[in-house]
């Protein structure tokens, strides 16, 4: 189609803007123009991208006139303020942000899993959040061996789920601890740094954090299945960019056999199975990091129910997690995949 | 009763072993003799004890003559090899191995939970598995509320499980890494800083890790439930000396009230509850390190089974995973607490 493609990127400078750029060059989109938004504090910084040299530009609703495809990740509120300005525009938005992905007219979406979600004419889509896309490429190949009754999930997050200033963060503050120093945290309420704590999203009256209000809510809403059950606990752990998962699976019946979930997850796409007990080679979260791929493994029988199986899965939270899935989802719309 | 004691600890030079000798100073034990032993290459070092300037031995069957109570902290085979040996010569031993942990004939104790496992002539105990003795903490003071069906646990688990030379190489290796270089992974077989993996121990053809085999089996054996059903995933994190676990607990009926839940925790001896959601405070390893006690929160039901509830553990894994239990049962058994 030649380079005729004018992309918008808004929240360009933040980690998740840095991966879209980053995968516009490897992927080679046919970008005529890519145009860089942000907040005020950023216009001006310079962006390398396939050769040229681009300037952020002041995130504003006339940035969005003649873009054909934006994608945000700059926040709930700033996508709440432009979705409908570049739309409106003739845009079609791409939203890493929570804003929109529980909406029943927006379509959330992980492309392999749901992608039909996606209607002619849409022209908003939501990308998941980061712990519930992981979890769902995990899980979601199973759906083809049983039905799938409740799902138990403990997750280790990266500071990257953070954004680029707490991944600075757990760097600079380990370097203070192994110094002999203190942890003086700003970007999270606890210290990250050679430390575990539970997510830092607020707690409503049912003890639930939001981010796994989200993971269950938008794991329900991506599968189809609003009476899944999902027992989520949240938890950060001192790893700079990809998420990782302790999976339980229950299925109505009796579960799978080892052999066909690591069938089943082989063969779906996105997948790598990792799974190897003699070498003790599972999922690791230093592995995942800049892969496309989903990591799944430790794949076994739940020795406490016939029903169930567990996995361990690791995906990088920048990618797959935000940036990849919602640039997969603008391939496959384009038609450009 | 005066110094009168004569103690002996094997494996002194270790993590556990010295928090052995850490522990009888705080605990103001009532110690005549110290006698440190030790394998051939630590022998001749030196090591302060209340005043005292000791210096080690080398552990041999004859190393026990004298010796009312020895603590064991060397490993499995060493410990087959000198229990015998020092009860023989009439010392109790407090084994922290995993030599005779599964042993019908020999009691495996957390003082809060089975302290009547030791009989009146009993020379030989057994100290639990680390992340077990966290887990049942959390788990034990619940039974008051129902009958307990189902426990689902993912761990967190620091690098100071695996021994002081692990702790060294989190530390060391992190530094490496924040400079720029290369993982060069020695005690552990993957890269341990800024990164998570599964437990390093050897899988068996069901997929379980002997550390989560150990969970399963001694957890049933002290809480006397052959049949308890236990789902475990045991993970390492960058930590450096206290475990975490994400817990679920399934009762046989609905499960009890969050408040009822809390209460029974805050009454339970050796258990801190940490559980404020208005200000995101949960348990968390670098708070528990150093601490006796074993925090327990985020207390909540289980959204996906009305027969269960959520909790979050952090434990010293030196302290009340090894060392202190194991100093808890001699004071128990020798009437000093």
């Amino acid at each position: 189609m030649g380079n005729s493609l004018n992309v918008a990127v808004l929240g360009a400078t933040g980690a998740v803007g840095q991966e879209f750029v980053r995968l516009f060059e490897q992927r080679k989109w046919p970008i005529n123009e890519l145009r860089l938004l942000a907040s005020e504090r950023s216009v001006g910084k310079r962006q390398a991208f396939a050769g040229r040299n681009l300037c952020v530009e002041l995130a504003a609703p006339e940035a969005f006139a003649g873009i054909d495809v934006a994608f945000f990740s700059a926040g709930a509120s700033r996508s709440r303020e432009f979705a409908p300005e570049a739309v409106v525009r003739g845009a079609t938005v791409i939203d890493n942000s929570s804003a929109f992905r529980m909406d029943p007219a927006v379509p959330l979406v992980v492309p392999e899993i749901n992608f039909d979600a996606i209607q002619p004419g849409t022209k908003l889509v939501a990308n998941p959040n980061c712990t519930a896309i992981v979890l769902l490429m995990a899980v979601a190949p199973l759906r083809a061996l049983g039905k799938i009754e409740r799902i138990v999930m403990s997750s280790y997050q990266s500071a990257s789920g953070a954004g680029a200033l707490a991944m600075d963060e757990l760097v600079e503050q380990s370097k203070v601890i192994l110094a002999g120093g203190k942890a003086e945290p700003v970007q999270f309420p606890h210290q990250c740094a050679f430390n575990v704590f539970s997510h830092n999203t607020p707690i409503d009256e049912t003890g639930y954090n939001e981010e796994e209000r989200k993971v269950i809510a938008e794991s329900r809403k991506i599968l189809g299945d609003p009476d899944l059950k999902i027992n989520v606990t949240c938890v950060r752990v001192p790893v700079l960019r990809a998420h990782s998962e302790s999976i339980t699976v229950e299925f109505s019946g009796p579960a799978p056999s080892v052999e066909s979930v690591r069938k089943a997850l082989s063969g779906a796409p996105g997948v790598k199975v990792i799974d190897d007990r003699a070498t003790n080679t599972f999922p690791m979260p230093v592995v995942a990091s800049g892969q496309d791929d989903v990591f799944v493994g430790r794949i076994r029988q739940d020795l406490s129910n016939p029903n169930a199986v567990c996995l361990f899965a690791s995906g990088d939270q920048l990618l797959k997690g935000a940036a990849l899935n919602a640039v997969q989802i603008g391939e496959r719309m384009l038609g450009l995949s």
